[in-house]
């Protein structure tokens, strides 16, 4: 009956709101040393101390800096997302307290829907699935929701309170969240949820070096679900530009949260 | 079509697998004494000192023990549950790699369905809504959870990765979680998921002092979902068992986590 | 012999580095709003907002802003700074990678010295011992450090490695560290490292609401060591000027953390 | 004047209290199944489970076990211990509370002493430095201690309260703690805690497989103070012992904290 008024979205929105991160908070808390005494470094120096920093994993450093985002996305993303606990802090809508609005995610054309052949399960490794098995789906979830949620409205017209209404929603229902992180929580994030698959070689002179062969590869491979990888991508955009040798650094070492 | 197969349970399952937590283990790490040197002390000095730590709010020795649980309960009651960061251990099990169970969640006959009238919506305050209300609710569940689980079995038929398919599922089905907690994360817990009102007096003739008018209130309030409080009150059984002094510490001082 | 040039001092150095808070963090992590859509909210709404915060103990949204310090302090005092796990990070100088100056903390004039008599030792509480007492301890201490640090000064000279060298140093010698935290964390730390008194009286017409007789008074009672009350003092005055409704409602309290 | 009465150690004692923990536990919690379901595996199925799980960082698994340590270290290791704040538990033995024994750390014979020329000061390397340096090292901090410890009895007995008194007293001097952890913030401060270079190699059939050269090296450089490490080693052959296969998976994947 409400169908009309049902929104389906296809994007997952992150954007900062608040940041006070910059390279030299690393450089600062590495020396610790009082805003008066940062002393008189080139660029390039910058770069190798935090370089160092990086693959030898001091962790600290990178955690005196802050950044806050506001995010819509579906509840199903927020169950991943809050698995991290540590240098990082949640609030998010409540089910209990507002009526949530008819907002749904249905995945876009280009997200991949289906398995490819051969690969193990563990890889999550999909495919495009056609333009058939698209739209069905498509159709599919939009006839799923609509129905769920007139339920939910109709369970609350007959003055069920809105934190048992809410029970029969479905998981892609959209939310929003306040969430702050460090550079050094969000590079756990980052090192997670990006697909990357290992790829590196050794330095032939030096055993004890390694280079990736290229950017797109990290020393562990990460798998996540495509939805996560798309809030982790705007993520890592504002990290790069905040924190551009830090970033730079975290490529450089595989993609390895210190 | 599937329709017979699927369970509605009205339960939530929280059963202990594993603990290694008594109220010694408090008294150890408040002396910080070797399991050599415990001093022979009666159990009312133990209590005393057990009560002086809850009382001034000294946590850590609170800290020195474990209790792991086995759980089965519905998604929305861990969207609560996961929102503890600090001093827990969590693995749920995943829908991106298995397949779902058809077991969904609906309230039992005793869960109060309709907000009391004249009460503020932040308190949470709800009752019995009446045999007619309890028996319509339950049939919608079912008809929104058999229609959503049919059209995810559907879905993976055809191919659809179970991380997609899945997203259209309702927040009632059941998932599963390993959790690890110690006394004072799950203290932590207990003071925010069991429902209390603030009830208190001083004491006449020390103001310094503060008695609860009795084992039902706490110093402040909580007002959790009753789903969550199902599971809280599990565990507050098994910590009782598992450390008597500390759990009437904490109630005798009105449940705050030190 | 290198007497001359060691100092000797009396402060404890607190100071902002960088901060990124205010009161309407709180109130937009609360309503978990965009930058686009924080309400029109007088004042006087805004920290009855935050006070009801803070009085039914909803700390999530006292997390989303930051605070980094510079700080110069005695180990003595740093070792129990660093009891402070969560939702803080640390940097301090290296007594492994650099040589270590001669720079410790005496006490000034006005710490208070000795016991006061009748009192419990676990109180700590403690008064003048006189101006000779003062000289004579002052008067040792500098003896000691002297000794300790030119016996490392040897040390070093001779080769031995700066990681043992420092070992005979004393606990009162300077360090300095880079901190961070946030409005919850921060909260958490001046709760405890503040002294006061629990001083509190239950409202005559409404048993469930408590007052403080006086700004000075708390729910629970801390007992601090001199010396980290002078630094949690300093960083007081910061957060209160950052965001004075949140400390307003922190003191209103009892300088509960949420 | 109380000399005869100081003890010099050179030891740093860590021994199990407690342990829940075993190999078991990951299997359970990667499973996520009760203490009813446990598949019957083979131990090779088990290690390839937790290799996988360690090999591709899923630490959460890692998590729900225990251990309770007791130590007796000397105060500048501790300093070094507690900046490990995730996962773990810390009761220190206080020094406002309890008078401190006369009870001191010098290194034993075989610690290194001095610098090896041509490496770099953060590498951390020394040698031997003689018996001649040794001996006089040893007699300097035992004046050193000796000095200090009788200026803090002194202060003591004219009454100046101990948090003050014993602010004077060396780094070196013994304290004990009660620490807990589990396998995964255990893994963490091993990984940093015990010195290992980076010492591996590529598979060059498989790129994306890197084995270790010897059961000695780990992918990424660890330079820990000896005596740290010495507390570190005790804490391995406890893990190892409690779960072997998990001790084994770390040591083969280059003990990588998962």
């Amino acid at each position: 009956m409400y169908m009309d008024e049902i929104t389906f979205r296809t994007d997952i929105l992150t954007k900062l709101k608040k940041e006070c991160a910059s390279d030299d908070d690393v450089i600062e808390a590495m020396l610790v040393c009082s805003d008066k005494n940062i002393p008189d470094m080139t660029d390039s120096a910058k770069f190798g101390r935090i370089n160092a920093l990086m693959r030898e994993r001091h962790g600290t450093p990178f955690e005196h800096n802050f950044l806050k985002f506001y995010s819509e996305a579906p509840i199903f993303v927020y169950r991943e997302w809050h698995r991290h606990r540590i240098g990082v802090s949640i609030n998010e809508q409540s089910g209990r307290y507002s009526e949530l609005p008819p907002m749904f995610y249905i995945p876009p054309r280009e997200r991949p829907l289906v398995k490819v052949e051969g690969t193990k399960q563990m890889d999550y490794i999909s495919e495009d699935g056609g333009d058939e098995l698209y739209e069905w789906l498509i159709e599919d979830l939009k006839e799923d929701c609509t129905d769920s949620y007139n339920r939910y409205l109709r369970r609350l017209e007959r003055g069920v309170v809105k934190e048992v209404a809410r029970i029969g929603l479905n998981l892609n229902i959209f939310s929003k969240m306040v969430w702050s992180c460090n550079a050094r929580s969000l590079m756990a994030f980052l090192s997670l949820r990006t697909r990357r698959e290992a790829m590196w070689v050794l330095d032939p002179n030096d055993p004890a070096k390694k280079y990736l062969e290229n950017e797109e590869g990290a020393m562990f491979p990460s798998k996540p679900q495509w939805e996560i990888e798309v809030a982790a991508n705007t993520l890592e955009e504002v990290f790069a530009a905040a924190m551009p040798m830090t970033h730079q650094a975290f490529i450089d070492n595989g993609r390895v949260c210190p």
